[in-house]
């Protein structure tokens, strides 16, 4: 056994099924290895983005680490962007880098450069692999490291020759270690908040965003009066009938500050205090308006669902509570494509247990209100900012639920820096349904123009915030990679369109043109 | 005036004239600052790898840096690859990313990342700016760091505020510091060692392919029995009639050792000490034959023209040389269409001047030798073997020649990663013809599989070296960005379409089925 096939095989031993790979020269023991070994499947991208960001997009529906295999620094470059928003997610995530052989690294050939260096701002653990017979423990480690949800990104670099050189065998698992406890101070201090009578808002994230956790939260507001508010870009949560309907903080720093000025306390239970997502000029960077008290349940990388299960026991909150489990959908939309009609649309149509990845951004936005009460659905968003997240992440979350429909609501200035996620889509059959939202404009730069003062842009500022000449043809660029697509111009047709896209298996794609 | 307006007009005072930009919130005065200066052409390219590719393939072709305009971290690390072939080419690229707010730093918000650590392993020059009055001064010390040919990649990483807040006005330029002389006791030695009657092979890299650098060779070359031989994957090189015909370093060790050993000395002009490009097992790291002997007369950052010229004097060269200046083209294939029909075609049908970005990889190997005594043209390789450089640098380079024709010839598997580049062809009418090597497979890795010893790949190995199910449809993905193309699939059609496609202006795509 060499040392690829060591690693291969720790990594299934230690529970990981799948492998997104796009992989080089530097990585060609590790490919052959994948067929020694039954236990983990291999996904093709035709772009590292697209690895990485399936990769977190398969352990936020998952809750366990994917692999992915790229190729010495810049192929690795071209995944950090995903990698960004998984760190976000806390997803885990387990990075296998091939490198030059270690006997080569001096030669400063052309694809040498500081991996370390690049993979550092991304990875909450790094290991450059010293010898094929360290490859299986060094891979137990990341596996390990990676942990579940939350977890973070582990990178592992391995040398071509710790690769094919001979190794022992593959190592055991390891456990990850525990998620930290919840503090009992916290816990009491919290209680105490509550007990106050205070206008209380608790600010939720990660874990808190659970079916577990949102099951406990429910508990809590039946027993106190209290604001029930997600962060903004919550990596996954659980929604519709049945589960506590959440309020969303608003993106603006302007309109969050507004929205959390009405409290006295802000809770936060797996979640960081809120800060803006941008610097503004004047405004401030914390969204806490001045005066309100901020006390915290748990830190998102805590274990969340313990903490609000230990506070729902401290405040004598009821056992369960029965939420109304029948589905409240908006109407079928009629007339203009817009962002409320194509909200409502996918509100209205959406079947159960569907996965919804939207990184559909200004067009987004009406959904989340209108789907407040629909059937029960996982809800993804981008929670690094880096675009480009949601076509890869859909196709991730379709490759580790099968049996669920994914849609990803899509915006077409970030969808086309990782579009590449068609292709292997349509080649893995996924059942992802792509809502193209085809609005020729980097529309939230405009917005942020005038933001900024420039009411009145320039010629070049046009045209740098502008998709259109020429006008991208989306349905022709997913059918180039083998997914089929419609355009649709009215909510009539997108209602008609994506009742028949739902129904159907595979990849398919609707082009809204807003 | 306010801090990125400084930058802008000090940008153009030093010489810079296009910024390609794919900018985000964070670079919103940089935007407007470019209405505010008449000097800089703004492009937008849709992914930040096209933005750097450009500014690469902009920079080898005008000898002078263009500006990239990149968002925060993630932004940045979407152009890492094409800037890690840009350091390889030693272009000069200046980058300019936004940052948040200096005092929105701490906060952590979802973009924050360690922006430098990405930046260090592909910039010669880092700065954070710290205040907007800072800006001008030091936007010049970036683009003088920059330089010329051979230059460097320098970052400059600018905080919102220190854009919006203000500033002083522009900076004056600062001349870039000289490249370094050449040595009179390398001048001398290499002198020695031509004299000595050994068997003498040029390696030849950097300035040394530039018109100049080949015609101080053509003189060399006149006055003692050389062999004359370029790195394997050169930044530019100057070919056809009239300039003296180049071997090529082969790209497997076997074969570069091979090369070498009929030498007994190898002079190293604008060139490095040759490395293999990968390690692979029972093979050593350097092409060195052993016993041979390597004088350096020039290292890639030096004033290789100069050591050249001077060697020509010290050796009595003549003072110029008359080489053949009628072009010989090979005949227009006929039959099936492979490596050597291509090659044959294109070197056949090219027009004078034409500009060549080859990252063919295995299909574009013959064109070279078959382009020797072609009309002039200059010819682009991927330098750093970072794949997805040919489009983007073709489009930069389209940019810096507009009365050039441009010819992309790209294999596919490399054409995936950065294909938004046929948008901003499509938007900004570039004179650029792709020559899209449909073979579906990274056949290159197919290669490499055999080497490392698997010569019977399994099921999962095959799936990831293979680009077919589904097969690409070139022809529809670049039509869906803009650019008309056709498929062709026997040499007959190709020499027509491709004599089509050069006669008329913008860009276009003829997909070869191979």
């Amino acid at each position: 056994m060499n040392g690829a096939e060591s690693l291969i095989r720790t990594a299934a031993a230690a529970g990981v099924e799948v492998c997104f790979a796009n992989p080089g020269t530097t990585e060609m023991p590790l490919v052959a290895a994948l067929d020694a070994c039954d236990g983990i499947r291999a996904v093709l991208g035709l772009f590292e983005g697209v690895c990485t960001g399936a990769a977190d997009g398969y352990a936020r529906m998952s809750g366990k680490p994917a692999l992915t295999l790229l190729h010495l620094g810049p192929g690795f470059a071209n995944g950090i962007a995903n990698l960004h928003n998984a760190r976000r997610a806390r997803s885990p995530v387990v990075n296998l880098i091939g490198d030059h052989a270690t006997w080569h690294a001096g030669a400063d050939a052309p694809l040498a450069s500081d991996i370390v260096s690049l993979a550092r701002p991304v990875s909450g653990w790094i290991r450059s692999v010293r010898s094929a017979k360290a490859v299986a423990a060094d891979t137990a480690e990341a596996v390990a490291a990676a942990g579940g949800f939350p977890g973070q990104v582990a990178t592992l670099i391995i040398p071509s020759d710790c690769q094919w050189d001979p190794a022992e065998g593959a190592a055991k698992p390891i456990a990850s270690a525990p998620l930290p406890k919840p503090s009992d101070t916290a816990i009491r201090r919290v209680a105490e908040t509550l007990r106050a009578g205070e206008r209380i808002g608790f600010l939720l994230g990660a874990a808190a965003l659970t079916e577990q956790g949102l099951n406990a939260v429910a508990r809590i507001a039946a027993k106190v009066d209290c604001r029930l508010i997600c962060e903004t870009f919550p990596a996954r949560i659980e929604r519709g009938a049945g589960l506590p309907a959440l309020e969303r903080l608003p993106y603006f720093p302007e309109q969050a500050i507004e929205a959390l000025s009405a409290l006295d306390s802000i809770v936060l239970a797996g979640a960081k205090s809120p800060v803006a997502f941008f610097g503004y000029a004047r405004m401030p960077s914390s969204l806490v308006p001045e005066g309100r008290k901020v006390v915290t349940l748990s830190e998102p990388a805590d274990d969340t669902v313990a903490a609000l299960e230990a506070l729902a026991e401290a405040i004598g909150a009821p056992r369960a509570v029965a939420l109304p489990s029948k589905p409240v959908r908006p109407n079928r939309p009629t007339g203009k494509l817009n962002a409320a009609t194509v909200g409502a649309a996918l509100a209205a149509l959406m079947p159960e247990n569907a996965i919804i990845m939207d990184e559909a951004a200004t067009t987004g936005l009406p959904f989340f209100g209108a789907s407040a009460g629909a059937p029960r659905h996982s809800y993804m968003a981008l929670t690094g900012g880096a675009i480009g997240q949601g076509l890869p992440c859909a196709t991730g979350a379709a490759v580790a639920c099968p049996d669920r429909r994914v849609i990803a609501f899509q915006a077409d200035g970030s969808g086309m820096y990782t579009q590449q996620s068609f292709w292997t889509q349509a080649r893995e059959q996924l059942n992802v349904t792509t809502l193209l939202c085809n609005n020729r404009s980097y529309r939230i730069l405009q917005v942020e123009l005038a933001r900024a003062g420039i009411t009145e842009p320039g010629r070049k500022a046009k045209s740098l915030t502008d998709l259109s000449n020429p006008d991208l043809d989306w349905t022709r660029l997913a059918r180039s990679m083998g997914v089929p697509g419609v355009r649709v111009e009215d909510s009539e047709s997108l209602c008609r369109e994506l009742e028949r896209a739902l129904a159907v298996p595979g990849p398919n794609l609707i082009e809204l043109m807003l």
